[in-house]
């Protein structure tokens, strides 16, 4: 089935700790999604509403821009901005996207997982228990910036940076400072940094192997998640140690680099951000794993009247 | 059908300039919507997301609440706003309302209209060419209210008071003006003439009928739409006079008593929101009427699971 016969475009709403989409079942690739069909079911009053949309695709229906990956993967997560751009990659769309093909009976839960073909490469789900998804995210870089912080008003901090691969600049604040005004971006300097952008953690241990989090999202603002943003998160506070608060150790902590001794452990971080619970593994080989829930919130026709006033 | 067997709950969500519902079909009465249902639906991240939720409900089988219009009216439009808290009325809510109920063939568009029972009294809905309709929102006030003024950061303005029968502060500025910072609401004072709190418009006239405004509703922050808040705009700007801009004249206005001699014209006037265009039209024995789009967006069912979590 294509759904998006005569009687409307078929759709379901998910979100992963709150970061929300709306899935657009297309398994045969008959679906053509222009930017502004995008844009208008992201609209959360005039639309559906969403963060993002995700375009489900088989890989053999799917075309030339996926077709490397077709011996690697049966479907494609065509994942879009709620702008209409094209997007690589989204840990928490990810999760979301997996839990819907299981529910849906077009893949089978379970076993090594489910490799999924993405503008980033293919990444690799798996189930877990109590309802609960790992996405693979790869390799990290945690790249030295020497001087970086991040100001809000008048408050400053030292900053990590990461890359996952998108760029994060992560601050580890005592409890008190997590009260910031995130309305507006925080600056981050040096500014040549980041000429693009970056997102912005504001991070509090709250354990050993956990902490709590707000993220600013570059061109979109304070989100209730962001699932590289945890990841970033994880791994900047491991590297700062277990001291609680950690104060001014964010400016000498150790890097990502291949003899970061941090490497030779796994390692799961509970990451609390503002829209649920996030678990980040580190390997041993160095990649990031992002463990979280997925929900269908609810499946449906899109009403052929609109769809037609905005395609 | 009740639309909410074991299959799941069944919904639709639509809009009317922007002012956004979730339908929830129930002709039966046998649902039972808890406040924290109400509030998981609306929320635009982790349910489907709303300004508030419309339960279609004949009046037959809605209970004692609205058992004395059961000889005036079919249809109970049970009103729910996004806190889940019970609302009397809403001028978009009442489109969208009727707009539904026609697409589904439970009534038949046309006629003199459809009167629904409301928790505000029964209003009549008519269709109108051009897929518009218009909702009678019933007898007005324009009370006097001495030195009424509205400030937002350095700036303020004399305001006109109206109720529909909700309270509204209007205030006639130059375009320049529109401009002002809504993020947080302006202050109304004498404060002591709203204790409940009050909505305020800002309203430029664009031509000898017609306005454009923003409106700040209390206890919710800027919308992209109010429909009663179009009709006091209109009202205080046809009493200002035709001259652009209008300047000083608001504190000086003539009010909506009996004697008002407005009111042996009936005058219609655009008023052009962030979501859209309204037309409010007075009419010669005194009501207001909103006229404007609605707009069914798509249609499914929630999820079992997902509405279990939250019932």
């Amino acid at each position: 089935m294509s759904g998006h016969g005569p009687e409307g475009l078929a759709f379901s709403k998910g979100h992963g700790t709150e970061n929300d989409f709306v899935l657009l079942p297309d398994p045969d690739g008959a679906l053509d999604l222009s930017p502004a069909l995008v844009r208008a079911i992201c609209d959360r009053r005039a639309g559906i509403g969403a963060d993002g949309v995700l375009r489900v695709v088989r890989v053999a229906a799917a075309g030339p821009e996926v077709a490397g990956m077709a011996g690697q993967a049966e479907w494609f997560m065509d994942y879009r901005n709620a702008d209409g751009s094209l997007a690589q990659m989204c840990g928490n769309g990810a999760r979301v996207f997996a839990h819907y093909l299981a529910e849906r009976g077009w893949v089978q839960p379970g076993g090594a997982g489910l490799p999924l073909a993405t503008r980033g490469g293919v990444r690799r789900v798996r189930w877990e228990p109590d309802d609960q998804l790992t996405v693979d995210l790869g390799a990290f870089e945690l790249p030295e910036v020497p001087g970086l912080r991040v100001r809000v008003g008048e408050r400053s901090w030292a900053a990590s940076a990461a890359l996952l691969p998108n760029p994060h600049a992560v601050v580890l604040v005592p409890e008190s400072d997590l009260d910031v005004d995130l309305s507006v971006a925080p600056l981050v300097t040096p500014t040549e940094t980041y000429p693009d952008g970056v997102n912005v953690e504001f991070v509090v241990r709250t354990g050993p192997s956990a902490v709590r989090m707000r993220v600013h999202e570059r061109g979109v603002g304070e989100t209730r998640s962001c699932g590289t943003g945890a990841c970033a998160a994880a791994l900047v506070a491991r590297r700062a140690g277990p001291t609680d608060p950690p104060e001014d150790r964010t400016g000498g902590r150790a890097g990502g680099r291949a003899d970061d001794p941090l490497r030779s452990q796994p390692a799961t971080t509970t990451v609390d951000v503002p829209g649920g619970r996030l678990h980040v593994t580190e390997t041993i080989d160095g990649r990031v794993e992002l463990t979280g829930p997925a929900e269908i919130v609810g499946s449906g026709v899109l009403s052929p009247a609109w769809t037609r006033r905005h395609r």
